[in-house]
């Protein structure tokens, strides 16, 4: 029922949107789109095939387009931003936070760029240019410049009267910073504990100094994980100086975290996360054909394993049937190893101080059930084939390239990972290699020796 | 260098603490462990072998037990609740929150929940036995019944007072709840609100209704949209009479995202979450063997396919050597489909009226790819093995192959969810059963009709 349930609102809304598309009429439609939020919005039109895609970009209020610009993936972006004139893009960019503005600078033509800076004040365009100049996925990319600071030497009282004249405060500030005459951070104090304490509290007494602030330069997957040990809402970013230079928030958090989910599902298929549903087909094509390649290449390799026993398969043709068997179990196995590794290495949890005693142990657990799964196929074979030497073979590659998947599935995210190359992405074309290959050596070559003595 | 840099942190307190605990000298270990928030030890002890584990989770500051329990994977959970007696395991888990307790009780022994509940107050007695009523993976579930609520006809000034008196607000208060007499949400007002407002405005004037309230039987997939499409940081939960329930808050949806992520991972290579970096031995195998199997039977069913072709490859050798190709390159390109329609499910973005657009497209994507491709082996094996119709053969199986994978890669994950099985689990067992099938069959198929004609 949930997981029904669960699809159920987003698939409506589709089927709805599509039928009012279908039958031309735009009414409702456009009252359906508006009743949505950015995000949603964003999602939904990543759902449609380009036209009708179109269609419903030209509904969505202009007040949304800039937030909506802002919850595409890259291609789908390029599309909608091709179809706005130089006036509705600064018109629906102008109004965005710095980061999402930084974000979305790359794709925006050159004209509209100078048109947005022209229209910024100067203290916003020095920080639009300040965001740009660190790198994508570093805490100060990801930062909003726009915090709430407050002095130590003042009282609970100050502080509320100082933020009704200020008015509405940046979205999700759980806490205001305190900093020196130099800007620099000193620590930080909770919006709660302004409501629950005595008005005439000295803001020195609530200032929580225990934690580190996030540098500039820390990469997006370091700032991820810090919220999550923490169970932070926001936190402040600061440079070599410490001076505070702007604070990140959790939903920016979830973004990150979502996208890297995303990234080790489709890398690993070898697709790039920019690619959509409905990307055009050349697009797909060239996204797709090059992991192809990469992947006919380690085929190739297999084959010509297979074809150094042309001789044997002649002589014994139950070896072509049985062959497959051994190589794809022993990249089944592999596959399992890698992928916990690949968590293990995501996670900070494998390194050299423990890389021996995993080894040690994918190895027992590759013999068992190397010896379990070679057994069974062993008796398969006998019950097929009627020749027991070749059941003894089949068994004993098994084995063999149970062994090879334990050792490649642990070594081989630890080697990538010094070549700087992300295992997620590479791991599993490498270690089904070494399985393939093994697999096909290890049991034609012991047929060669043993069966055609 | 931030790659690097990213892992360095962890590693070196894995490097740290093994150096002292091969050296015996707890002091330094009790130190670091100390110096980490609850998560980061529950990590630790997560990349620890079992031995050492149980050396670190003995420093461990007993007021951090509760907290990394709640931080662990139920398998070292079991493993370092067994190693506590009683009464520490009463004094670790009674302070903890509701929500956290329930997601523990079924781990613990029912002296000890016994224990626990007999040192509860009635009040948290009976949120406890609520929160327990509702099924696993729902709002109701996930949610903390420690909730602030005001009346709508009182005042900033009125409200401040109370928070005042009330003390500390559960973490991450971002928005005090409004209800009527009968504990029916109205709605809710945001803690900015309250501080950037005039003492004198209605709680009336602030109270935002927009959002609907989640329900208590809501899918925890659901929350988690529903967070990151609204960007919260809490929500209320409310029953079927729109009585407020509890609420649940950011960090607990940044614990499901990562949760799914990981089950994706985790389920798409047949292993369950729970399976730890050092997993006994017997746990690792049982969790195995199982998929292997299921693996092992596709794997038949291959085999099965190209024993019907024995005499043909027994004439031409050249097709054991090259029949692992045909069957692979369509695998891979099957599972690029399938992990974008993976995707596109999880998002919503695929549904009944999208699904036959989408299979066009990857048609004629797949038909491209399988011309390159098939080109391409087939000038390979026309160098190889001098034939030019082996070389037509192999061409012409791939690009059925590809259509095949296609075919699979968009159908499948729909049909699987038809059935109530999860695509991102068995979606790829699935499609390169299909792949294997058809690219042995096709290759070999046409070789038969073809070549010995």
């Amino acid at each position: 029922m949930a997981e029904a349930a669960r699809h159920d609102k987003t698939a409506r809304q589709l089927r709805l949107l599509s039928d009012a598309l279908d039958s031309g009429r735009l009414g409702p439609v456009r009252r359906l789109v508006n009743t949505l939020s950015p995000a949603e919005i964003g999602n939904l039109l990543e759902s449609l095939p380009h036209d009708k895609r179109m269609i419903v970009w030209g509904l969505v209020d202009p007040d949304d387009d800039g937030e909506v610009l802002v919850h595409v993936g890259d291609e789908v972006r390029e599309g909608l931003i091709a179809d706005m004139d130089p006036d509705e893009l600064v018109a629906a960019v102008e109004d965005l936070d710095i980061d999402d503005l930084a974000d979305l600078v790359e794709d925006l033509p050159d004209t509209v760029i100078d048109e947005i800076l022209k229209s910024m004040d100067r203290e916003n365009r020095e920080r639009l240019e300040q965001a740009l100049s660190y790198e994508e996925d570093t805490a100060g990319r990801l930062m909003n410049p726009d915090v709430v600071t407050v002095r130590a030497d003042t009282t609970v009282d100050v502080v509320l009267r100082f933020l009704r004249l200020r008015g509405e405060l940046p979205e999700h500030t759980d806490h205001l910073y305190v900093v020196n005459r130099r800007h620099q951070l000193m620590g930080w104090v909770a919006l709660q504990d302004l409501v629950t304490r005595e008005p005439g509290t000295a803001i020195n007494q609530l200032i929580d100094d225990s934690l580190t602030a996030l540098h500039v330069s820390e990469s997006a997957q370091e700032v991820a994980r810090q919220f999550s040990d923490h169970d932070w809402v926001s936190a402040p970013v600061v440079d070599d100086g410490n001076v505070l230079r702007g604070r990140i928030t959790i939903d920016d958090v979830v973004d990150i975290i979502r996208e890297q989910a995303e990234h080790q599902a489709l890398g690993a298929a070898g697709l790039d996360e920019d690619e959509d549903l409905f990307s055009p087909i050349r697009r797909a094509v060239r996204g797709r054909v090059a992991w192809l390649g990469v992947n006919l290449l380690t085929a190739f390799m297999a084959a010509f394993v297979i074809g150094r026993f042309e001789a044997t398969i002649d002589q014994i043709v139950a070896l072509a049937v049985l062959m497959p068997i051994v190589a794809g179990i022993g990249g089944n196995a592999a596959v399992q190893v890698l992928t916990l590794m690949v968590r293990g290495l995501a996670l900070g949890q494998v390194g050299a101080s423990n890389a021996g005693i995993l080894l040690w142990k994918e190895l027992r657990v590759a013999l068992i059930n190397g010896v379990l799964i070679g057994a069974l196929v062993g008796t398969v074979a006998l019950a097929w084939f009627h020749d027991w030497v070749l059941s003894l073979v089949i068994g004993a590659a098994l084995v063999i390239n149970f062994s090879c998947a334990a050792l490649a599935g642990v070594l081989m995210p630890l080697l990538l990972r010094r070549m700087r190359i992300d295992p997620a992405v590479a791991g599993t074309v490498v270690v089904t290699a070494v399985t393939d290959v093994v697999g096909f050596f290890s049991f034609l070559g012991l047929a060669t020796v043993i069966l055609l003595r």
